[in-house]
């Protein structure tokens, strides 16, 4: 079987995230509608938390296996916007100010055993995946990235108009993601987009997108599920 | 067993590197006394680049098991020192810049196909321990650095002495190091010594030093016995 063409190739990439990606989540439609109850909230960033605590992991993974200096250099740059250097709060700790927002102290974010399982299950497939797959495969599973920005964007206007208990200033985590992420969405493009030269690796890339967009859409679930229980 | 001092276990570190450093190497010694051939002093280049080649990878795997941000936040200083980012080139670069300065082109030092088999397994060996041992371990493999500045400095003023045909720009890695490594010496002896907290843990520790010293004394090995042999 032929290879798509680069157009193709990323076309098919995007058609997958319309489908899977999830801003479709009744979770995520319900946070934009307005109709989160504070616990829901509260209960998704603390249970996020623990993806965004993860990330540099992962993106520490795939700098162990990355061809060269060159992308390595570019990649970092993912670990250091979430963890931060002198001068610099980085991610984790602006996601511990929405924290603040919500009304969840550090202590409590920080306390991991308390995650949910299945948020645990779904963030720890996510690391594992990025540690055993190929490098390419475990890059492509960042492609969730390329639909962020449209829902991050949203997300900012319509966490502002329905949640006015939230300050503003909690939401600090969208607003620099909007700015750091056209970085890593145009690296992530080119790595994808030109070493996946055959029909086989485009696939796989396929497939780690997927499989991002199933650990996302089951963090939610998660989240989803606890909190209708217990409202 | 009761776990000893601070400073005993300190102490017990730097006696191990005393007697087992790749300072008492024969090759070294007879790199410091001016007797190796120009042939000889390139082998240990283009080999001892693998080393270099590797050390961002196992530092990343060192990143990934960390226990926090704080002490990713300064680990991650080791690969940018070696990888550069924009602006600044890095150790990587410099090595290459020191393999010209003895005859070596760039393509010639990585192409690692034709790095001596000793060297490889050596390296490889470093970057395994790295990735499979706990965090304090691997961590602590890199106690090696106590000894490196005395090393470091030494080796810039014999070998400008030593081999006049080696332009003196080619040595800019080592001055770089000289200036970058206390701020990792110190990282590095404040998680192990904070952090090994029984004899079992400081044992542990210890034997991570002697296998790094068995690393870099392997490494010269393998160079030693590949040139004496075409001589």
């Amino acid at each position: 079987m032929n290879a798509r063409s680069a157009e193709e190739f990323e076309a098919h990439l995007r058609s997958i995230g319309e489908k899977r990606y999830h801003h479709l989540h009744p979770f995520n439609e319900r946070m934009h509608a307005g109709e989160l109850s504070e616990a829901e909230f509260r209960g998704w960033v603390r249970n996020r938390f623990y993806y965004q605590l993860n990330l540099p992991k992962k993106d520490a993974f795939i700098l162990t296996k990355l061809p060269g200096r060159d992308d390595r250099r570019r990649w970092i740059t993912r670990i250091i916007d979430h963890d931060g250097r002198t001068g610099d709060e980085g991610g984790i700790e602006k996601w511990v100010r929405l924290g603040g927002a919500v009304g969840l102290s550090r202590e409590e974010l920080f306390d991991v055993d308390t995650v949910l399982p299945g948020v645990r299950f779904a963030v720890d497939a996510y690391v594992d995946f990025c540690r055993e797959k190929p490098w390419l495969e475990a890059v492509a599973s960042a492609l969730t990235e390329l639909f962020a920005p449209g829902l991050l964007s949203r997300r900012i206007i319509d966490v502002e108009k329905h949640y006015p208990w939230i300050a503003p200033a909690g939401l600090e985590y969208f607003r620099a993601r909007l700015v750091q992420q056209p970085k890593d969405i145009a690296h992530l493009l080119e790595l994808v987009i030109e070493n996946a030269g055959t029909k086989q690796q485009q696939d796989a890339c396929a497939r780690a997108l997927e499989f991002k967009c199933d650990v996302l859409w089951s963090l939610l679930d998660a989240v989803e599920l606890a909190y209708r229980k217990s409202s």
